[in-house]
């Protein structure tokens, strides 16, 4: 007897894990360590940008008003007063008739209100006192650069959920976030089930295949911001499966398990649901592949029951998981980024349910273009290592046709969007 | 007295860059810790995939001969003579009239040549015997994987270079790669130079900024690959300076200093080069921002001298410190990943030199525009952190127009380019 189960919409299975997301705990790590990171509060300018007025350039800061008979034909002098360099306050009001020699960044000193830079000056010196001379006019606020004219106090500049990228860790040194507030990395228990599973230092035997889908996982949960236990193995045997899975429980916040939930004579997963009392959200999507992921929740700890097959594990993950770990995150954007595409080859499998295709992407003269990564057997696992998409294929149709215009799902996007 | 420097072309620079690169010296890291390393030796297939004859779907392996006269009105009836599921090897050759009970993945048994789904079948007990019939013919082969089909033993699978992903890592599992051949991550020394810098908790002091180009560059070499030591701050005092720099060199496979390149009366590190008897492979570039970068070799070991301006830096550090990173990790493809986008808005500066603009994708219908990552003064930090490229606008123009193709450097794709 094969147990007939309903498939239901993606969007409504998305929906439904999505009712369990909520925001991480906080923690604080060091500047220093907190790259690929998101930020759990925003960055708020603690003081403007630049702090002082400044000089965009070397050069000599002076009155405007004291170029005003300057010309070819006409140098005026300034004498120069003092010579400041960045992170040197200068110590003397500029004077009519006054100059101070002033280094790219450094602060301009009172009096002054312009830059000369240094190429249309000249400089000399003259019974020991420096001059310099100009034969052109200044404008008053020229090469000046006004305090907080780039960000003013207490401007919010980046918002809680960004990924902390190269950019961002700046901006935290400039506002001397020492400290920086994350959420705590979710811990993402792994087991795999399955008889025909070997370890990976396990020489291979009859019937047997070496368990991937474990070791894919824990990266993709890697790249998502979630750590990984791995509690190994299980074979497709009930009391064992259900004793490992109900003690990984309390060591985790959210729980994956690989294979076993079919309905094939030996998938265990849905009498070990049962029997935790967790409650199945659901147990099949209208969607290839991945049609029987599984998700249930148990004290409002979430079960994932992803496929054995690795690109079914793959898409159950991303699609699934994934947005949860982004959402603890503190991301308002938890879901893969889908722009549109042109699809560049033929694909004429006829399409029942909506069909996640593996594939990369390729650009051309300002156009995205999408390719199969490799051949779409659902058990090839080596055309994953090039996908940096999936096309989505939505069902009720023959096939697509090279040329058909194509949305695909990225996969290496750290800004993802708000919507599924 | 202002030195003239002569500006030498990018690809000129680039180049001179490269002729120093190197493939870095190998270590093994567990499987488990593999991810975001790139390989430093090909994937080979040290099997064939499958491993052996397996089923795609649950279902009853037969010998399709045996069905030639099923139809609608004359069931075929098999006696089930063995029971497997994946991962347990069959004991028994099926022979005439005989079907093995069969889950997915599990091995074919000897004398079947083809899968009979659960859907199609009809399976009975009779005298404590199990039976099963069938109303239509098989075909040979049919829903059969064959031994090698998908991947055939030593095949080269993924080459060396290529970036860990979750898939990349599925493979490794698969062929028990329990450890991994990668390049060793090469020591980056950074050390920021000026004056007017703070360290990240000091609290902020007139004329002076928080030192924010070092924590910046730590994140880019991370990012890229390559693990930091950070040697702190220096004021613009020349023996101090010389002293932490010569130190710094021989802790380090490349220093990166931020600032003091140029032609400032404080800019220190062309005397500190000198000094050093580091070769100066140049030390202006016809590019903005960053005309400034230099970089300077000394028995083989670069010293890669960033502008202080933070943009200047990013800028010069994806350009000229990325590639040979990515290079030390066997990449055969070390720069950044160029693609054709429409701008979207316009950009009005005249352009001398080449200028990289920080900004970042839009995918709209199937075309790909970029934008400008908020105001391009060159001073501004906060933009870095919205980047996700860097428009590439040669130089010689009066300014660009919105809609003009444009070429975008990507700064978050794994897969770069062969050439600059």
């Amino acid at each position: 007897m094969v147990e007939i189960r309903k498939p239901i919409p993606i969007q409504v299975a998305v929906n439904k894990v999505m009712n369990y997301s909520r925001l991480g705990n906080l923690e604080k790590v060091s500047l220093d360590d907190c790259d690929d990171r998101r930020l759990a509060e925003p960055i708020i300018a603690k003081h403007p940008i630049p702090p002082f007025t400044k000089s965009p350039y070397d050069g000599f800061a002076l009155r405007s008003a004291d170029t005003e008979q300057a010309s070819l034909h006409n140098p005026v002098e300034f004498e120069v007063v003092e010579h400041i360099g960045a992170g040197i306050v200068p110590t003397k009001r500029v004077r009519k008739g006054q100059a101070t020699r002033i280094m790219t960044g450094a602060q301009i000193p009172e009096g002054a209100d312009c830059v000369a830079m240094f190429e249309i000056c000249q400089s000399y010196e003259r019974n020991g006192k420096n001059y310099m001379a100009i034969k052109r006019t200044m404008d008053k606020g020229q090469n000046i650069i006004n305090k907080g004219s780039e960000v003013e106090m207490d401007d919010i500049l980046i918002k809680a959920g960004t990924y902390i990228n190269p950019g961002v860790k700046a901006l935290l040194a400039t506002f001397g976030y020492s400290e920086v507030t994350v959420a705590k990395k979710p811990v993402i228990g792994v087991i795999a089930t399955g008889t025909e599973l070997l370890d990976i230092n396990e020489e291979l035997q009859p019937g047997k295949i070496r368990n991937s889908n474990a070791y894919m996982i824990a990266s993709q949960i890697k790249r998502a911001g979630g750590q990984v236990i791995y509690f190994g193995k299980l074979e497709d045997e009930f009391a064992s499966s259900y004793d490992t899975i109900k003690n990984a429980l309390h060591k985790v916040d959210m729980l994956i398990t690989t294979g076993g939930v079919s309905v094939g004579d030996f998938d265990l997963m849905p009498q070990i649901y049962d029997k935790l009392g967790a409650n199945v959200l659901f147990n099949k999507v209208a969607m290839r592949p991945g049609s029987v992921t599984t998700v249930a929740v148990r004290e409002e700890q979430l079960l994932f029951g992803l496929s054995g097959n690795p690109s079914a594990c793959y898409v159950g993950f991303e699609l699934f998981v994934r947005p949860i770990i982004q959402r603890l995150q503190y991301s308002n954007k938890p879901f893969l980024k889908r722009i549109d595409a042109v699809l560049l080859e033929d694909f004429p499998k006829p399409n029942p349910f909506t069909r996640f295709v593996r594939s990369y992407l390729v650009y051309e003269n300002g156009k995205v273009g999408v390719r199969l990564a490799g051949m779409d057997k659902s058990n090839v696992v080596t055309s994953l290592a090039y996908s940096s998409g999936l096309m989505v294929l939505p069902g009720g149709t023959r096939g697509y046709k090279s040329g058909a215009p194509i949305e695909v799902l990225l996969l290496n996007e750290q800004e993802g969007q708000k919507d599924f």
